[in-house]
């Protein structure tokens, strides 16, 4: 794998995403309808609050990554109806709606817009509102669903990264494999994205490494192997190249400069001997190993000589591919090459990983080369969370999971709820009823805190009316359950962090983002706050999320005077 | 709804997709490295023969539907590296690879690949290739990732579709709402165009509408009904927006044309008087209904008077929501308009679209309003397949199913595990093995039948090696399960369709693509050449894929030539 590593020096990261996809009519229709009505009623200006937030933790986890806020800014950067979108909001919407109307949308601007967000790539928690925007109705209205898309898979999938993170360790590499079974190409670029923002090392897909800068990694595949038949293919082909003479540069490709000697040498030759060296070593009274593979690794081996990594698993890992691997690693190693590893993507992952370091350790033994030991073991068959606990269970002897499906599709759960709810228009706070008490929302403007204790965990996430004071460091402070009347809890704070930061204003970013990097880093020492319990996988405790005494009542009394009471006759 | 029906013109639809995302690094990186080690040792023309397939159908179902072929032809007709993509390249691969390397793929195009395929929106099966690809080892190999992510999302998405419409039933009309919860922006757009193609009516989604010319759909959200707070506040709005002045040809919002005596009349005055009038009729003793939301009713059929939809869910359906619709759907029939019907986004849908259908027919036989009875109930909170078969015991009466969740993350299975598989290599077959039978591949060039029996049904599929004479018409043939000895049956087929058609030779698509309407059409008069019982979503009988008695021993030859011999000792 090494030899894949991403050459590209750390730089200021692309900020181009989705070519120009997110755009104001990637919404549903019902916003631009909303739009007009609130245009011709006259209410299109009064100043509105919307909260996005989610209700339940993903994964049946206790914890979530949030995410997509930078796409959410570039957003409101970049938010104009084009002439062709007019064009076509014409020929959609009635015939009766007013001219001037879209005259009012190919001007509009986020100008007016205010945003607030907790810092992406933070640990979050169900209610607490991640995005808070303010401004005209007309203009936040229209946001909902690209928020709504920003944020959702962005999270939902950084969420994902940070679960096999924590499940694997921080000792193994973890690349994301998905592109194929992800939700469409875009979905698969997010998917990159967002899996190395919640603590992946790399992805397999070459224009997301191309367009974040992502480190990208990959050897060969399957077909790779299959594609050579025997030794004398090989011998052949190499022949027919020379003698066809198609660069002149090339001549040599059967030959492999020796890094000891500076002499050219016959690599398959010294592969054929090897092998028939290590089959006595290794316990084989016979050669079952494949030509074809041999012929394959030689020829992968001589296009890349210095990150050598074979996939072993193409015929029988035992009897074949391990074999051809370690035939052609010591013979690279006799040239002065040190090779990476194999990688094994079907059957009992616990089982042949420690068969593949059995083996490697006896040849490090029998021949006197250490590193042998240490060769790298990548595993890459539908892996998912519970495979890597169970195979933690095993003890296998795995490097690197190369993680497809479960991880960009997002298998176990594939969509996050955040929603999007007006919570205040000029001043008068709205509720959203509900006889399902979860989504009953929580009126009003509102500041959140995260009081941390002794040890510097985290220890509830607290709601207040934004016109509260804010909690103080040393002082006892009343949280209670938004909606359950008997449970609170008195808190006092070693710390106190202000949730929400103002990030767009006046048409502009407030503050310089931070880059892929540094979200990355941020999914990290977010997640060290939080206390292991919430963190495990098997019946996590929920952590709290409480509101102030204050908020609790004024809910409660909008929530009476809003209910209608219901009659039995 | 109606008055947001799509009113462009049927026109040729555009072909733009993905916004130049799909591109050549649209891909693994191993398949670079392979092209590169291919290229080095002499076998990058080698001829190669790739299938494309996939071995389980999705949803626990017997069935799936084929899609996004076209945007496979797309990518071969603009396959190109750029010149950034190349230095993105020589950044990422190894120092030692060599400059002619990236001469040779900067000039690599795709006009030596021939592409076989099933036509788009058929119905298709496990093992049967979807799409069969020849050409040179080194570029159809680079196909491979590229063409797994447009296929697979595509068929997944097209196939839950097709469930949702067999589940419905061909009265019900289907509307995608997913794009928030979409896996990413651009998994969004491709859930509308496949949900469309699978037999969707229409979208939420603007963009996709632009981009696929796909009817779009919407009327208003929760937060709209929220904004308003009272009946004054809108007669104040009103009042203010004209004493403001702001446009002159809006003076008189708060008015409506009367189409019938061409007066303008007060539309709120009358909404109230007839919300009087109806609350006997429905056994309301008491007004409870909120005038926040009748508000914000009457100034939604003020924008939109020929459509009036609305959503009657965000206080209370029976006690708010329909009497403020009922008013406001009489008030606008006294000026002439007939509304549309309501969406119901919450709570028992069954027993709440049996209320309001109830409710219609009290008014429509009070007022002597015939067409008051057949009001449109739209219905969309969290549906999928069980809900809408769940739906139709308890005899529901919605017209319309709005699906957003379940449907575009395919919640249900969120991958469908197409493969690319190396088949044939210079005429010589190639077999994967593996432990797992269902894992292994059919070796060699193959021929694809459907054959069908007396009434019509696809009764088989059948693959034969390419040199065997086809099936014909009334003569008995031998079909084998693939990997089961004892399981045969003989078929005689009225009607032989081979499946397999040219799409793709010499850098150009081989004929005339199908409309996205035309593929549409496809899904459903291939799904009614299946029986029912292969279609049933509890216990479906599987359809059988076959292989000629030839290509059955062809297969087990191989496989016994290429396994190893286990030993036990």
């Amino acid at each position: 794998m090494s030899n894949m590593e991403n050459a590209v020096e750390p730089q200021k990261r692309s900020r181009k995403t989705h070519n120009g996809i997110v755009q104001p009519l990637l919404t549903d229709l019902y916003q631009i309808t909303m739009a007009y009505a609130y245009w011709k009623s006259g209410k299109m200006n009064d100043v509105a609050v919307f909260d996005l937030f989610f209700r339940q933790n993903p994964f049946q986890g206790e914890f979530t990554i949030f995410a997509g806020l930078e796409e959410c800014l570039r957003f409101l950067e970049n938010f104009h109806y084009s002439d062709s979108d007019i064009e076509y909001l014409k020929a959609t919407l009635p015939k009766s709606t007013e001219e001037e109307f879209y005259v009012f949308l190919q001007s509009l601007t986020t100008e007016s817009v205010t945003l607030y967000a907790i810092e992406e790539g933070s640990v979050v928690f169900p209610r607490v509102p991640l995005i808070r925007v303010e401004g005209p109705l007309i203009i936040v209205q229209l946001l909902e669903t690209t928020f709504l898309t920003l944020v959702n898979f962005a999270s939902l999938m950084a969420t994902n990264a940070a679960r096999y993170r924590l499940a694997a360790g921080r000792r193994i590499k973890l690349l994301e494999f998905g592109l194929r079974r992800a939700q469409g190409p875009d979905g698969g670029l997010s998917a990159s994205k967002y899996a190395y923002i919640g603590g992946f090392d790399g992805t397999s897909n070459v224009l997301a490494g191309k367009m974040f800068n992502i480190p990208v990694k990959g050897t060969h595949a399957h077909a790779y192997i299959t594609s050579f038949n025997n030794l004398t293919e090989l011998q052949v082909k190499l022949a027919e190249r020379r003698f066809l003479n198609i660069y002149d540069i090339v001549m040599n490709e059967q030959m492999l400069l020796n890094r000891l000697t500076g002499q050219e040498e016959n690599l398959l030759d010294r592969c054929i001997e090897w092998r028939d060296k290590i089959l006595p070593v290794l316990n084989f009274s016979s050669n079952e190993a494949s030509d074809g593979e041999l012929a394959a690794l030689v020829s992968y081996a001589i296009a890349f000589p210095d990150g050598f990594m074979a996939l072993v698993d193409t015929y029988d890992v035992k009897r074949s591919g391990l074999i051809n691997f370690c035939a052609v690693a010591l013979a690279l190693s006799d040239l002065g090459y040190r090779a990476i590893g194999i990688r094994i993507d079907s059957g009992d992952l616990a089982y042949l990983s420690n068969k593949a370091h059995e083996v490697f350790q006896k040849v490090a033994n029998q021949f006197n080369i250490p590193w042998f030991s240490e060769l790298e073991i990548v595993a890459s068959n539908d892996i998912n969370e519970e495979t890597i606990l169970s195979l933690n269970e095993q003890n296998h002897k795995i490097d690197c999971f190369g993680i497809g499906t479960h991880l960009v599709t997002c298998q176990r759960q594939p969509a996050l709820g955040c929603v999007y709810k007006l919570v205040e228009i000029n001043g008068t706070p709205r509720i959203k009823l509900s006889h399902d008490v979860a989504k009953v929302t929580m009126p009003g403007c509102k500041s959140a805190y995260r009081l941390y204790g002794v040890e510097g965990h985290a220890l509830i996430d607290l709601l207040q009316r934004s016109d509260e004071d804010p909690p103080e460091v040393g002082h006892r402070v009343l949280c209670r359950h938004p909606f359950e009347e008997s449970k609170r809890v008195h808190v006092t704070p070693r710390r106190v962090e202000h949730l929400h930061k103002c990030y767009w204003k006046d048409g502009k970013t407030q503050c310089e983002l931070p880059t892929l990097d540094q979200v990355r880093q941020r999914v990290q020492t977010s997640l060290l706050t939080l206390r292991q319990d919430h963190k495990r996988n098997l019946n996590p405790t929920p952590y709290k999320v409480s509101v102030s005494d204050c908020l609790y009542n004024f809910i409660h009394d909008l929530w009476l005077q809003n209910a209608p009471i219901g009659e039995l006759s």
